[in-house]
């Protein structure tokens, strides 16, 4: 296996709790096995009250050369969220080229839903994760008038359509159902819409092996909610996925499990890995925050950069640890982050 | 009581026969009660293949004298929904001024969720109903070409934002709780939700009695399944309401038995009441359709024109159905759908 040069994104509050567990876990993995260099790049909120923002300016030429970006969570509670989101990681996304972002979803322990098995919540979500929705455009004119206006335009390029689209049908391929739901909201959206239902058939062409059809975002909801089992890949929207995506993290079990990993599928530039959830100030510094999440980004990376055999061992790992119920307070555990991460680190040297 | 004036569209598809149960219920309500004068518009697709629209072009004019329009469902597999819908429903939506629609959740059977309280699931979603992403705004250039881009424009009047944050907390205030949980997506959209924030906050002022919160869409789908106990009003924009309470029905039970209410708080217009449920081709003819849904927007419209005592008749009627198991079999049951509709029709006479 050749060397592997990460850079650590820490980021704010229990980011910086599980990213020491994740790192904790790549070197058990990586002894014997491979050479991990590990960077650590101290951008957050306090980088950002100190400089003004939360990335250098030149955090491009920064992040090019490493190989991939584990990157925890951003946010604090005495800075507004979207400053700090487009101070980093919406800032990161984008201009990085990270236009897929996949979110596997797997139930560990039991499913919120009642009388379902767990293996009906064996899904990958894949998010367009470089326009739509969030592509910043829009704005506000007479502010604070009666007649006030404020807009947010989606924007949808055919090329950003086309390259998420083939990226989705290309990962339901390698799965065993070869099954992917295209969503979208063709009933009420009339011009983004008309875009992403064509190009989705007219890539569905060239892959003729793989089952496809086409769901509402609202009606997904309830497929999700009423008949799991007919979910496989699932691609969609900027929004659309980021809610369907924490919705089924929720029916699986624990949002503090679920892994979202924002790639390059050209390798361009290094691909980002990062936990769902969030910063989570309220539990910060007590040690109690559920590592997971950070240790199966650590997989998807591995999986990412061909490791996969370190990826298995990883997931393996984390299946062990949550059928013994070694866990955190948020999944109905009484450990710590260190104890789970000990855990975590035991079950892979076994 | 006063006499009633109400205009059926029956609509399309199951709508047709749901319609009828919706009429058989009024009908038992209305006895020795009000006059209850019925007129029916077949508007629909049969319609639009006559006439090439699904609403002739004096509809307003028609629908203005009216007190109420029950409205079922639209749609048909041979058009596309989004000529169906807004040439129909949504065409209705924004051109009344029907800015307030409501969704009130119930769990009257057995919950989707694994050890909740059917008694955790009685909410009431608000959503803006007029404006926002379902502006109809945007358009594409370069159709086909490789650098073609599609937009889509959310529009956000301070006005609208206004009337439906007031609408809210006003609703907020009639419930026992008092509580309103604000739905944005502050962190990621950059403008409407920052107007959309703002006034929330000015509008608080206004109703000091009234608790209330912000959640984010994504993060309330989550609150959704783990702690479904800690939500009680809420209130968001048109997408994001649109796909919150088609969750919200999904882990309720069915959501064959939830209704919605288009609004127009300032009564100049009537308001149209329909399920939540579409015109479900499949089982169109079987006679298998839950007329619940439907039945449930009648009582809504009672209570809306102030009927609020055969209101309260029928949802009991609802619930003492629903109780002994007299359901169709999207429910579980195994009546169909005039044996709902005459045990309905039963309890509301004992
Ligand atoms: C933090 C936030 C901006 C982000 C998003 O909505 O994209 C997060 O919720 C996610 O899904 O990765
Ligand atoms: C039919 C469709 C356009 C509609 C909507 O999305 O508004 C429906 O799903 C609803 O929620 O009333």
């Amino acid at each position: 296996s050749a060397d592997l040069s990460n850079c650590f994104i820490p980021g704010d509050g229990i980011g910086i709790e599980v990213v020491a567990a994740a790192i904790e876990v790549l070197k058990t993995v990586a002894k014997n096995n491979f050479e991990l260099n590990i960077t650590n790049f101290p951008w957050g909120t306090v980088f950002y009250k100190e400089t003004g923002s939360y990335l250098p300016s030149d955090f491009l030429t920064t992040l090019k050369p490493f190989d991939a970006i584990p990157f925890d969570a951003v946010g604090a509670p005495d800075v507004p969220d979207h400053l700090s989101l487009w101070g980093l990681l919406l800032k990161m996304r984008s201009p990085l080229q990270l236009y897929a972002n996949t979110r596997p979803i797997r139930c560990l322990t039991t499913p919120r839903l009642a009388s379902v098995h767990p293996s009906a919540l064996d899904w990958l979500l894949v998010r367009e994760n470089s326009e739509g929705e969030y592509a910043g455009h829009g704005g506000r004119s007479h502010v604070g008038q009666t007649w006030e206006i404020a807009t947010e335009t989606s924007i949808y390029s055919r090329h950003g359509v086309e390259r998420i689209m083939r990226f989705a049908f290309a990962a339901a391929q390698k799965r065993p159902r070869k099954q992917l739901t295209v969503v979208s909201k063709s009933n009420a959206l009339r011009h983004g819409r008309v875009l992403w239902d064509e190009v989705a058939t007219e890539v569905a062409a060239e892959f003729p092996d793989v089952h496809w059809d086409k769901e509402l975002v609202d009606a997904m909801t309830i497929r999700m909610v009423q008949k799991p089992h007919s979910i496989d890949t699932v691609v969609g929207t900027n929004l659309h996925i980021g809610i369907l995506s924490d919705l089924a993290a929720a029916l699986a079990g624990s949002i503090g499990i679920a892994a979202s990993s924002n790639l390059d599928p050209t390798r361009g530039w290094p691909s980002m890995f990062e936990p769902v959830h969030g910063s989570a100030f309220d539990i910060m510094g007590k040690g109690v925050a559920n590592p997971i999440g950070a240790v199966c980004a650590a997989a998807e990376m591995m999986s990412w950069v061909g490791e996969e055999r370190a990826a298995a061992g990883i997931m393996k790992a984390i299946e062990s640890v949550c059928e013994i119920g070694l866990l955190t307070v948020d999944m109905g555990g009484k450990l710590n982050t260190m104890q789970v991460t000990e855990a975590l680190c035991k079950a892979l040297g076994s």
